[in-house]
């Protein structure tokens, strides 16, 4: 594993030449190995089966993949068919298609150059690393000591390069020395709060524990939350954000409690020529991620069962978004264009 | 089986002589084994470990439990052991004490007669039937033919004798010919939506889907959830509901989309020595559920977690009340005593 000589210095995804590296994020926390990625199908495919997931690195995944595709190909008939692969890999993922359109724009203004690609790829990567540090720094400043605070999903150092996108404000408050305790949306049906932010947290010795996302409410009317972080798959113009399933629920909790709901984004994520949420498109994925843990049936066998695997929290509901351009009001966002 | 000639022809506990039968509901819907419960301390054993659940079957098991006592003790200070050995198996459900009590009353009145101590429990089944019939007439008058209808956790068969409580309702307008169809949160976590309510629709041939707990609201924000019905494990005398973890987040959801809530359990639910929700005892349970399914680990090893059972949702955001005396408003619960 690259960098893995401290138990805190570990990257998600990285790149070797034409090859891509990842986590496999579907094995944490129970195994720690390492994916190479050789063409713009593997790539694509990683991102399908959530083998790697997060806003940001789904972005830079697609981006690596655009350029393996320049590797690969080299007329705009196949070029144009492998973006449409990749692009179908998650649907509702905002970055993904930020980072396609960017890596074939430059590449071409650049004669198809697969070098560009690469470059263009790694750029996204870096500004990510850059954004999520300033938006850890904006987010931290909300964070006081002694607070306890709620998130969903995994939007850490897994989904987003540098300190993650909802994870940023409250490593950046860790390092401060601030007293934090962070209650973790375990995050059905796939347990991204349980496996991965809480491996996150714990490699980063920050106080936590693990809650069923039924629990989230139970703490917020006792006052045992002074503030929550997520992160988002997709922005509508008009302030509504795209995030994991259940997201919305939290949002609607929170502003029932009166406690301050942040959304933690880079621009990148922000979809212009979306009015609003409504026309964000939503992911199905598998029942089987509802009725199987694994290969483990925990559920009725002949039931069906529905897998929307995001929701669309109203712009009502936001405090505000958190952008590497400053802490913002839901219906300021689309000034940020 | 007892009755089980026919699919939907079974029962959660029953009793024979001094020994209590009960389907071991952690082993549903895997398999179905009854298992057979020949002393108070096998029963009280029985309902801490959750071989059964739901508040109406604990009250009835924990009435067989205090009546198998009255079998095995005479003295008045053995009897008192034993009742409050069975009155700490789960200090949440309401039903228990009520059962308790009731069975302890009736045999101290007839000379300490262990007959007398197992008809009254067998009384506490017959009534719970008879309530559970009522209730869900009442419950199906609020049903319309073609609603989409919510429920969390199981309040079916399961859980109290005849057609549940929760699930009356639905049983019933079932029976009368209305379409229906029911989003079971599969409840984490424990499951009981996805393996018991699942597992009874499937059994009643009534069109259902499991969903994640983080679903719910998704479904009641695209306006596809008519009406919200729930069990209730204790009921304070201003109208706050006990319940399993997350009815209080579903409520909450429910009024914020202008969607019917309704709590349906029998009066024996009805604390009135209790005046208010915060009164209400929260059982806290092993951190084990939260991160293990049977022994298979899903969670960060290392990780703290925290696993509340149930919560307590304020008067305000229930609709209504359905007991076996009507439909009442949550403040007017008073009333019944």
């Amino acid at each position: 594993m690259k960098n893995n000589k401290q138990n805190q210095d570990w990257t998600a995804i990285w790149r070797e030449g034409h090859t891509v590296f990842i986590i496999d994020q579907t094995k944490l926390p129970f195994s720690l190995e390492i994916v190479e990625l050789r063409s713009y199908i593997s790539t694509a495919n990683a991102i399908r089966d959530m083998l790697l997931r997060g806003a940001g690195t789904i972005g830079v995944a697609a981006g690596y993949a655009m350029a393996q595709a320049f590797a690969e190909y080299s007329t705009k008939k196949e070029l144009q068919k492998a973006k449409l692969f990749i692009e179908s890999s998650r649907p509702t993922a905002q970055n993904l298609f930020y980072a396609t359109n960017r890596v074939c724009e430059e590449a071409r203004n650049a004669e198809n150059s697969e070098k560009r690609a690469f470059e263009t790829a790694d750029d996204i990567l870096h500004e990510d690393e850059k954004h999520s540090r300033i938006m850890g720094e904006l987010g931290a400043e909300l964070i006081q000591d002694g607070f306890n605070i709620l998130t969903h999903c995994n939007a850490g150092k897994l989904a987003i390069q540098g300190w993650g996108s909802a994870l940023a404000p409250i490593y950046i408050a860790h390092e401060q020395g601030k007293e934090i305790f962070v209650f973790a949306d375990e995050t059905r049906p796939r347990l991204q709060g349980s496996r991965l932010t809480a491996w996150e947290l714990h490699q980063a010795g920050i106080p936590h524990a693990i809650i069923v996302d039924n629990a989230a409410g139970f703490y917020m009317l006792q006052r045992k939350v002074d503030i929550v972080f997520v992160g988002a798959d997709r922005i509508a113009c008009n302030g509504d954000v795209a995030n994991k399933i259940g997201t919305y629920e939290k949002a609607v909790l929170a502003k029932e409690n009166n406690i301050p709901f942040y959304v933690v984004a880079p621009c990148s994520t922000i979809d212009f020529s979306c009015s609003c949420g409504a026309n964000i498109p939503i992911e199905e994925r598998s029942y089987d991620e509802v009725k199987k843990i694994g290969n483990l049936l925990i559920a009725n066998l002949e039931s069906d069962a529905l897998n929307p695997a995001f929701d669309v929290t109203p712009a009502r509901y936001i405090t505000g978004i958190i952008t590497e351009k400053g802490i913002h009001k839901p219906e300021d966002i689309h000034k940020l264009k």
